[in-house]
């Protein structure tokens, strides 16, 4: 009978034969380019966290956030006050954007614009592409789709008596162009997709479903939630026309920080978002007797932005720009290919299986571990700072923030997977 | 001719006369029990500061606050991490909610919730409202709504067909009982007001209006951003349906920090919000097929509530509980007293009028002045460290915020405001 350990202490344990996987680990660390930037994340040197996994789900805070917040509070909002309003905060939505745009999303400048919540802009932006398409009845949407997305378009559809089309993609991986191409047609008015699968990581063809959508005069709105930070984008070349994104993840913003939209610069005038508020406003400060929508992006605003909840992200911004997004990106597919690799060793044989796609060039940043098991072992792996997060019904998501996670980090974290298989809560 | 001081040098002098003004300032702040609170604002020793005069439209920071947001990243988000979403952040808008419904808006727990912008919030109220009036096709707006209430309702009942009975009242005053009960009737679904007027300060009569309202089975929505943390409000007693609220103004959250909602107990079931994102769902990480709206408030939660956007509300919503709301009223109602006196006695004689209601009964928390050269005269203000906010045509208005703002303060940028007009830019 395997003795028991308790606390992290056992973590240390190496599982027979895992040398030359931990050595292996220690190699890539070594040799990454990248592995300097670990160190300006709060917590990275914390001996209790043994392996953060869920830099998908929220990113670690940067230690230069902790003094921009500092200064912010006492120095901005505490002595500007309301003035800072004039002296920058107005454009802050549309300047973070912008930035937002060039360093993650391949997007010129005035087609992206931090906002409301992910749910709330993906309802303002269907909800805006919808009365662009007058005549079209039909929304296709992929069933592997984060939940928020479905249930978001399913209240609307509803409310306006639209047919949705629902896509069944193979759930280890994702939706394709074929599968697009059987039920498009004059009835479609909107496409809405994932590019990268919060369930598998499957990675789409942007640019392929785009191209043949078009052909169709149908719109494609593109969650990029998964993808934003970690995984270059060429939103103009690919000629997107809608997305909404997350920078809670990737973008280290923080718990809820808001979310940015896409809208494509011929787009713009022709769309009107649902809540008019005076933020989106021609002249928001003109107390104006009726509602004009600006000119430009800013009509998609609707309430006051969260000031707040904009500072993280500009530093998780500014250090990719300097990391650089393809050497992420290299360094992404490095972390996916070891994760897969160390399960394949570790796990496999506990009946562990790989439910995202082998080939890193339609994989994202995370890989999904499926076992039976996984439900009860999240909340125990979490006890035990060992941090990744469970889909039902039985996924383990691995997620790999490469400016903040080492090889060292999966490797560690995979072996206390593989101890709480090992070991079932007694 | 008169000399001309330049920058906050000037503002010392006294302008004839007003000796007993500055006694009685200084009297008013050795008497006022609250005095000592305004020591833990940021900024309140700060030189360059003369007079803040609008904290009805950005509250100061609480010292507690930068040491609240700066354990939060360190040790909350830094490192609890995801973790935290279990440990409390999934119970904050509701907590939060609840301590807002108890020490501000005299309300039973489970029907208050920290949510969007109060525009995205407004949109989600209302279009709820309706919903759930079937057969009624006309709203009733206070044209001195503040202009996103007014935008969003428009755009609404565009969009849904429906008629928009515009009040017109007295611009410095607000909306009276009568005025409603001339247009109300069987087609009402929906009144939207609020209970202090943004611009002229008046106070409206929430409960005699609401009983008016339920005779005919018309909801009433109100807008309570410039009543909260400032003014005593009992919704349950005055049955109130529902309300919207700003979290920034006199509960100092910060610039664009989330709004707060009310919804009655009774109602909740009844009404379906429009957003229907996976934080207002039944089981938001069950990943479920479809939505199922949850029980309670949380079912008008739409996306991921914003976490930093919420801390500082909490060391407000502290204070005001210290202090006392009943004080903190009794303070604001001499702090507009004041106001009005200085402004007849130094502003009268340049042609300046008081646009807010004389009886303090009626009156809110700020007082607004009128002058044709008002909008010049506040960016020289702002410039020399006085800090109204102007809203047009010709308004500049003075907002105290009781637990911030002294009387010398008021005082001060009063003075600052005779200068300023005195010595028009040359």
């Amino acid at each position: 009978m395997t003795e028991r350990l308790t606390g992290p202490e056992r973590l240390n344990r190496r599982p027979n034969g895992a040398d030359d996987l931990a050595g292996h680990a220690a190699a890539l660390d070594a040799a990454d380019p990248l592995a300097g930037f670990r160190d300006q994340f709060v917590g990275a040197d914390d001996p209790k966290i043994i392996a953060y996994l869920d830099g998908n789900s929220l990113g670690r805070p940067l230690r230069a956030t902790r003094e921009r917040i500092s200064h912010f509070v006492t120095e901005i909002w505490g002595r500007r006050l309301i003035r800072a309003w004039d002296e920058g905060w107005m454009d802050d939505p549309l300047r973070i954007g912008d930035q937002i745009g060039r360093v993650v999303l391949g997007a010129a400048p005035g087609q992206t614009v931090v906002g409301d919540s992910t749910s709330v802009m993906l309802y303002k932006w269907i909800r805006a592409a919808l009365a662009s398409q007058a005549g079209r009845d039909e929304i296709i949407v992929d069933v592997g789709n984060f939940p928020t997305d479905r249930f978001v378009v399913e209240g609307i559809a509803t409310e306006l008596g639209m047919r949705l089309r629902w896509l069944e993609a193979d759930p280890r991986a994702g939706v394709t162009v074929d599968q697009i191409t059987e039920v498009i047609g004059s009835r479609t008015a909107l496409i809405l997709l994932s590019d990268v699968a919060y369930r598998s990581g499957y990675l789409a063809d942007v640019a392929a479903i785009n191209a043949m959508a078009h052909d169709h005069e149908a719109l494609v709105l593109w969650d990029v939630c998964h993808s934003a930070g970690v995984i270059p984008r060429q939103f103009d070349d690919w000629r997107v026309d809608l997305a909404v994104g997350c920078t809670y993840k990737y973008l280290n913003g923080g718990p809820g920080s808001p979310a940015f939209g896409y809208v494509h610069a011929d787009l713009q005038k022709q769309l009107r978002q649902p809540i008019q508020g005076w933020m989106g406003s021609a002249e928001p400060f003109a107390m104006a007797e009726h509602y004009t929508p600006s000119d430009g992006i800013r009509r998609f605003l609707s309430g006051t932005p969260s000031i707040i909840g904009m500072l993280a992200m500009q530093d998780m911004l500014a250090l990719i720009e300097q990391a650089g997004l393809e050497a992420i990106r290299a360094k992404s597919v490095a972390l996916t290919e070891f994760a897969i690799q160390v399960s394949e060793a570790l796990l496999g044989p506990l009946g562990v299986q790989v439910g995202s796609p082998r080939d890193s060039a339609v994989r994202g940043s995370h890989v999904t571990l499926e076992h039976p098991e996984f439900r009860a072992a999240a909340a125990r792996l979490w006890a035990l700072g060992v941090i990744p997060d469970f889909r039902p019904p039985d996924g383990l998501r691995i997620g790999l923030s490469p400016l903040s996670t080492s090889f060292g980090e999966v490797y560690r974290g995979l072996v206390a997977v593989r101890e709480v298989l090992w070991q079932p809560a007694s």
